[in-house]
């Protein structure tokens, strides 16, 4: 069952609710969701976000309202992610530090970038496509590139 | 229902039908489309063209026949995207220009590439894997990089 | 049928299997398989594997024990691919050199990477989200980047 245990608002539209895949995350009024797209838990989305098709939103980022999130788009919440632990056995969620993602309002991330955990992204930014954010972007500024840097104010 | 009002010739070959989300798009004879495709309205696609998995095609593309687009490649339209207008009502078509990709015959495009709106790819030509194309490319050469530079003729 | 022909142990955890691509695989005991993942003929993956959602594994490559595999990686198995022979014909299997891929044990890829046919990348490793891998990687080492350079030992 591609989505389950979430609280999406009656008005979140979801074309391809068969080609989903959400669970335990929250998603407010007016936003949408393309296919291919997998949000895990205790992902919190705010009103009026676009997220677009094949974009994947780990555990630990809130998405403030207005937010859009372009296709290809991967969050990342582990530093340095391993199958595995020392002892060999598989690793579970405690069994990392978990570092999270927080974009403030009315932010827009271009398609193909990938977002380091532990990021902070600042209201009305644009982050262009194919960038790789590793360090904070600050409010109303265009940043771009692998490692994505402070290209000019908006 | 994950293809929708597409003129797609009976030739071409999508092995997985249950895993596209087509729509509105047009695709010439022997072409074939891998799964976790998207495809969106008024795209044109050429005679034996691959368009491989995970790979997202929006508005505003033509492809030309014998064309190769990799796994995971996004191509974009807009490029200031943004969920909501100024007056924070849902942004539609009709809110943004809509900016056109045209690639000309035999190009392929390597895996985890990003081609940028209002970009024209010269016949031939490669893009390396992981690229992101920002300006046009030039005919019979491969570039490659984040942005995409010249490297050398075909 | 999205899952065919493969050799799958019974320990193997794949959660939707209505949203995989998985043919002629083999994957041994304890992995787990992400939604929108496809994994090509003849691929090996081996025990206590993480293959993360969206990702794209070729024919060419194979896994070792306790590798990580994030989201959205695409591997590739051809330096120049193309959709058409040189006389117009569909390439097919036999008609392009196909590079091998191998990880050594307890590897991982970060999310949003390429991996470029014809590499191998050294036990213990990490590769940083985001990054193009277009040469070997040492072992017990971190690389990063477009192309993905040397960061530090582990």
């Amino acid at each position: 069952m591609p989505i389950k245990d979430c609280k999406i608002k009656k008005t979140v539209l979801i074309k391809n609710k068969d080609l989903v895949n959400l669970y335990g995350c929250t998603i407010d009024d007016y936003s949408k969701v393309g296919p291919f797209v997998e949000i895990q838990k205790n992902v919190i989305i705010g009103k009026k976000c676009k997220i677009s098709s094949h974009s994947f939103i780990c555990e630990g980022v809130k998405i403030s309202n207005y937010c859009f999130i372009g296709h290809n788009v991967a969050f990342t919440n582990d530093k340095y992610p391993r199958a595995t632990n020392k002892d060999l056995s598989l690793k579970n969620n405690k069994d990392y530090k978990m570092l999270n993602i927080f974009l403030e309002k009315n932010v827009s991330i271009g398609s193909g970038s990938v977002i380091l955990g532990g990021v902070r992204i600042g209201e009305n930014s644009i982050i262009g496509a194919g960038s790789v954010v590793t360090r904070n972007v600050k409010k109303n500024s265009i940043y771009f590139g692998n490692p994505a840097k402070f290209i000019r104010k908006i």
